[in-house]
């Protein structure tokens, strides 16, 4: 087939390079809009965009005209790295214009009618498509993927909250500078320390989790039943964040069902087979030390998170550890693996 | 009063060296003998130790010649900082010999009638060194400090036991590579990267805690009855433990209440007047970013730690974050201040 | 005496704070008055300011209301930590209008009138005030303190300079983040990374130097007549520039008599007294290993530089390694330093 | 052709087991003997190595059992990755015996009859291997690579050398922690610091590169005639060394004339076309602040080194900044290289 147009918006940040570098070779898309705010829209890419990724910029994209977030012309489907601030409107205007929205921000994660979406997750929540494009009367919709923290807590969790059950959820997390995009910290904030907060991340980790792991019912995702308890810190590490989960569980399970579910965890056969879907979305660690960012970030080529030091909690029931590609998996990566599952589902044409 | 001479044991590591260097013009205490493995025995201090620490050795030290573990001549009272395999035995021989030692290692810490002691959170423990004596059928005896994150876990947690009980601790430790001694973590494990697991750091966590906060019944501490539930990570900060802490208090209590017990907490009056210790025990801070290592480290020279971010726990009752000064309150300064507490109270003479 | 009223331009950036702190208990001044830009002025310091330094803000600062940065009201002295674009007009209009301005920024160190001025260096540099006061036709003037790189650098080549001459000097800097100021560098651009490229940089320390160590000629400062190469790197360091340093001198001379040279250099009277003097101003180390900016940062309290590995080269004569205090020596301190020389010469009334 | 049966000695090393990565996929070679010190030998080598590369360890090599160092079965060449100490002998005895050696180690680099080869520079001083033969009286030879900084030193020197001659070569480091194998250096020693020393890497950059840009003459190499200052230093980066080069041309030539010098060179038709050999050996940026070891550490995927910011220097003729990737190009791929040259040429069969 021949590759479908796509767009991005929010080109020149952080997130938006890794769009277009994560798109460079995608074997379904091909990037042919990009936008940006209104400082750079009108330039060439390649002179709006101070890129940052220690990639090349691809060439053929250097030369595109940064558009006006706006306007997106001959696109079918967008992926919008835009600030919280504006992500909101512009989304909301796109999608109402008949564009397919796959976001990375956070505006419409909570949305009664925006699946908040990780394929091997919540596949069937794209169901909330249709109610939402009854409301927009058209074809156009938004799909939100989740918060870095959250996408890889809820892929941990995922296989715990099918076969057993889930209600107390505690979480420390230990995140890596690239995910307060560019420029984010200054060093001399975070060279050697480490800042115990940030903004918005623990309300986002309390909630999302809930709503990725929720029921559909009657064209409605009712929020999974446990807690959360979130603590963010950010740590001197560039990419990867680390997780110190601790879980109590619906019903009683021994260690060895806890690993064996972990192990055996797999996504649907519909979303098996897409370009980005690792061949394992978790993979087990059984050494004492691991997972690390510096040795387990690109497993699954940033696509599977890491879980390991699986033990029993004195206080709830079991801990572990998780780490997650927070820039690929937790950000750009998992948004073109919505937009993938869109196009398998038939949601993209 | 003419200072009391005291020795340090494995005074060539690195903790060695912080006793060194905080005895340095310390006003009770003198160094007098030094002693060390067999392989720096009987050379002089400057040569024998490969002095790490950024301040300069100081210089009546330099030439002090480094005795076998097993002679402390002249001394009155011992500061141990020799490692677990060796200090078990070490420490129990000088003890019998009539030697007080004040220990820093984790071999008798957790004896019957060992006091496991912080000044400000237990200075009654030191009752335990009757019993102690009337089995060594002598005057020496062994004070051991806590570990390092137990410390600092302890003295934050301290005025909540005593106001309001506790039921459940739950912590996510990020620690300082000082914490393990020197030459420690090689750079190539540590630089931008997250190490999950500390060797015997969570057994520790969470056991000496229950001990430091138990109550003495009949010549005994019985642990507190609350679970502790810890897990470790390594982090490239050079000093400062931090610490994300959930609790489960015993009774309810408000955020005021809570915040009102930590902020109200001061060392009993025998313990306030001790050379080491600080204006407040606990800091808090109300700003959101905060305890840091960068920022707080320094409080109360290093004694004091410092508690930020408290807050409503969805799952337990409160959380909050504590950071303290693995090196000093957590090691050598600890010990050192445990020593004080033993003058004051008339057991060193 | 009555302490001098002094105030601080650019009170809320990075190097005003430093002045700040270092401010806080001065012997002989005492600040007044503070000054920022527009965003600033009008409102209590401790609201204006993002305090970013470890130690506390002084209390007494904290409620002074921020001046528009052309007005220093009851002010005998000010210090300037204002941004290049700005300090040349500001700092002129005031030195116009009868103040002395002790300046950190680069705006007028190479005019012809203006002593470039560190104490133990070219302290007799001061005479140049007497024509600047002609020009001006009143009391006021600028006095300038080096980039901190030339700072360390020319108090490490004064002593060869005074006994050898010098001919080449090729200087290879590693330069602490602290020197880009806040924000500074983002993280994601230095941890763990090297850039090898500070702008103006190599400009500026390959041209002060030679004013620094001129010679006062019919009242005006002719260069030094040696050639500097300078290649300026930032690396993943708080605080602390690294010089590795290569020179020609002017005459023969042995490892020796250079090492006694430099080991040798004192102040001359009138500097050595002054309160922001070190015992040496440079210490000499013999360690194979020195300096480091994690060891000898804080010699003499940051206003000595520590010289090292001093060796024969092969190209040129000799080569060394010099590390100096960035913020203090470099920056603040300097400035400070070249006021009370101000007082001492009975420039400041 | 079938594959080579290619050995490893000083396996278990750091060095060691990047050679057994970067051999995993080998078109020409494959790993069918690993030798390590007693300790190791007679070991599986999946449980007599800490393996502690990012990469996984290769399931064929995990199973083969350790040798001793002096006995390679089977193998028609080694690669040495042993420690210093024992290297001299071992690859000694070893050539002696008939097997051809390309060492990492520094033993025999400066022996007259060993070539120290890097494909793109020398490719002609395997002459000497003729030599050593008749030396040895057998088919054996040992092939030296040269120090990790000496390396990327060489290849950048080597057009000016060629195009313009060389007089005088100033180079300052910043070497990656990386280069010092494992453990290397305590984080406490490195993390925020910078170390300027490096035990023997400065003579060791003060002599190889002027072996290798040497000259064949009557079957031996006399060393090129140019002079060389290094000062080395280790700063807290994981992998890529940086280096601030001066250098003197032996005629005049134009800085444009210089830079299409670099950009123009290439590799002699037989290196070309090696499975190890970048497209372009050396990679020139036009960016201010490039090389980075962050963003160019993996040209030519570790292989190319990157040279940025060449200007003139107003004490020799030019400078600029050489990047290259010390454990690939600089280490293991370098030998592996300088083995496949071996093969092009005959020498092995």
């Amino acid at each position: 087939m021949s590759k479908i147009p796509v767009g991005v918006l929010g080109a020149t940040g952080m997130v938006g390079q890794r769009f277009i570098h994560l798109l460079a070779d995608h074997p379904w898309f091909e990037v042919t809009s990009l936008a940006a705010s209104d400082v750079s829209a009108g330039r060439p890419y390649g002179e709006a965009c101070h890129w940052v990724l220690p990639s090349a910029l691809p060439e053929k994209v250097r030369k595109l005209t940064v558009q006006p977030v706006e306007s997106l012309p001959d696109c079918r489907l967008a992926f919008s790295a835009l600030p919280s601030e504006v992500a909101g409107r512009v989304e909301e205007y796109l999608a109402d214009s008949g564009l397919v929205v796959c976001t990375n921000a956070s505006a419409h994660r909570l949305d009664g009618d925006v699946p908040l979406l990780i394929p091997e997750v919540n596949a069937e929540h794209t169901a909330l498509i249709e109610t939402q494009r009854r409301r927009r009367g058209g074809q156009g919709f938004i799909v939100a993927s989740a918060n870095c923290s959250a996408t890889q807590l809820a892929l941990a969790l995922k296989p715990l909250h099918q076969a057993f059950g889930l209600r107390q959820v505690s979480v420390v997390t230990m995140q890596a500078i690239s995910g307060a995009g560019y420029p984010g910290l200054p060093a001399l904030e975070i060279l050697g320390n480490v800042v115990p907060f940030i903004e918005g991340e623990e309300e986002k980790l309390e909630a999302e989790p809930r709503k990725l792991l929720g029921e559909l019912e009657d064209g409605k995702v009712r929020s999974a039943p446990f807690q959360v308890s979130a603590q963010c810190n950010r740590v001197p590490v560039r990419d990867g964040h680390m997780e110190c989960v601790s879980v109590q569980l619906g019903r009683q399970a021994s260690l060895e069902e806890l690993i064996a579910a972990l192990e055996g965890f797999s996504a649907p056969p519909e979303v098996a087979g897409l370009p980005g879907s690792p061949p394992r979305p978790i993979v087990v660690s059984g050494q004492d030390d691991r997972p690390q960012p510096l040795r387990d970030l690109d497993a699954g080529e940033g696509m599977s998170v890491t879980v390991g030091r699986v033990r029993a909690c004195p206080l709830l029931d079991f801990k572990f550890v998780v780490l997650g590609h927070n820039t690929v998996r937790g950000a750009a990566g998992g948004a073109i693996h919505n937009a993938e599952l869109l196009v398998a589902q038939g949601w993209v044409s």
